[in-house]
């Protein structure tokens, strides 16, 4: 069984001002940003249910959309972490009681609405293959590091490095496996899964990423992403021109 | 004096199809990338002239589009070298013969059309202060490095790691000393100022720049382009929302 693994339990600090409900509820057209995703994971034919990491205050709400638009997918809702460590543990554990450890888990971002059909089939394919996969794609800007957030000291090469979207797909049993070797070893704040993979000594595989699945993280992305939505119809999201 | 240097001397191999102009020159609305960024230095009111860097066999078809479109502070248009390395040291080299040591360069990709007038001035003040200026932000995706572009075995920390855009900001004089002395020293391919300066041993100067601050790449950046082309009017490119 394929199953995805939506984190939507963040608040969006980066983004949003005081008040305003979290960036993964943000009205993108005619539907929350979140249901953007959703629906692509709901149409993808290898994927056969999807499990939703949420904010616990936000769990009703979530529940009246996925009615309201039709996700039939949708297995689980899972109370968020703290962190986004601990959101994706939260949901791992939640699927080890219903599902097998040979299960493909696809942990994809609810801010990324425009993830490709063909991304999604890339991961599974990977992940069966070498034990897992990371969506990822090289950069085309040089990178500089900043202690101080005024002045930069080292550049890194530009042709070796890659910035890491989602999805990032593992069968069940190598997830929980990992996650639970990192909180023995007292790492509880890994930024993403594949972080905590490559900290724990594993290589991970890459898969192809697109710009167009970007994330919606602050107030200029929301530009980008509504010119995304006018230019996409259902499923037309693989073949950008 | 104020003087942009913008680079336009690039073929865009990893965008153009055979036979194709270079991208520089891809039309977006109603007239070249190129001018679009030229415009916006024109119209600044701390530019006081603007020397563009171009491929060789286009320097007539550039001066016939300058004049076109009444970019009247462009005073050089000077042959690009064979990298950008090459084609930013041709730029400073005929400065120095019109200009003087103190005289503030800012450095642009002719390809990052929507460059706001509050980054360009910034610059200008950031790098009188301190004798350099780079216009960077923040990555907001974890970041990992590949030698073999399958397999990654390292993470960054994606709070310290920022990448760069242009403008690039310093003096005449700062420009040529450590331009001249990476020659002596035998490096020929730095990707950009940042990336030599930090090489001998500079510290560089961070100024905040933008997602819409966007460099023409590769095929699916027209898309994006064109769409902020399209909610951009002339001046507005500082207060998206």
């Amino acid at each position: 069984m394929n199953i995805a693994l939506i984190l939507a339990g963040g608040l969006g600090l980066r983004m949003n001002q005081e008040s305003e409900p979290p960036k993964q509820f943000f009205v993108l057209g005619d539907k929350p940003v979140l249901i953007h995703t959703l629906e692509r994971f709901e149409r993808h034919p290898e994927i056969d249910a999807i499990c939703v990491v949420c904010l616990q205050t936000w769990e009703n709400y979530l529940e009246g959309l996925v009615n309201h638009f039709g996700i039939k997918k949708v297995r689980w809702i899972v109370t968020g972490g703290d962190c986004r460590q601990a959101s994706v543990f939260n949901g791992l554990c939640t699927l080890e009681k219903d599902c097998s450890p040979e299960d493909i888990i696809i942990v994809h971002d609810g801010v990324r609405p425009f993830i490709t059909s063909e991304i999604i089939s890339q991961n599974i394919e990977t992940a069966i293959r070498y034990g897992n996969a990371m969506t990822s794609m090289q950069c085309t800007d040089t990178l500089i590091t900043s202690h101080d957030r005024k002045t930069a000291e080292y550049a890194m090469d530009r042709d070796s490095s890659y910035s890491v979207q989602t999805p990032q797909t593992y069968s069940l049993g190598y997830g929980l496996k990992h996650y639970r070797r990192a909180y023995e070893m007292g790492k509880t704040s890994m930024i993403n899964c594949c972080e905590l993979f490559i900290a724990l000594g594993e290589k991970v595989y890459m898969v192809n990423g697109r710009k167009t699945n970007v994330k919606l993280t602050t107030r200029d992305d929301i530009a980008y992403l509504k010119f995304l939505n006018s230019i996409f119809h259902d499923g037309d999201e693989d073949h950008i021109e």
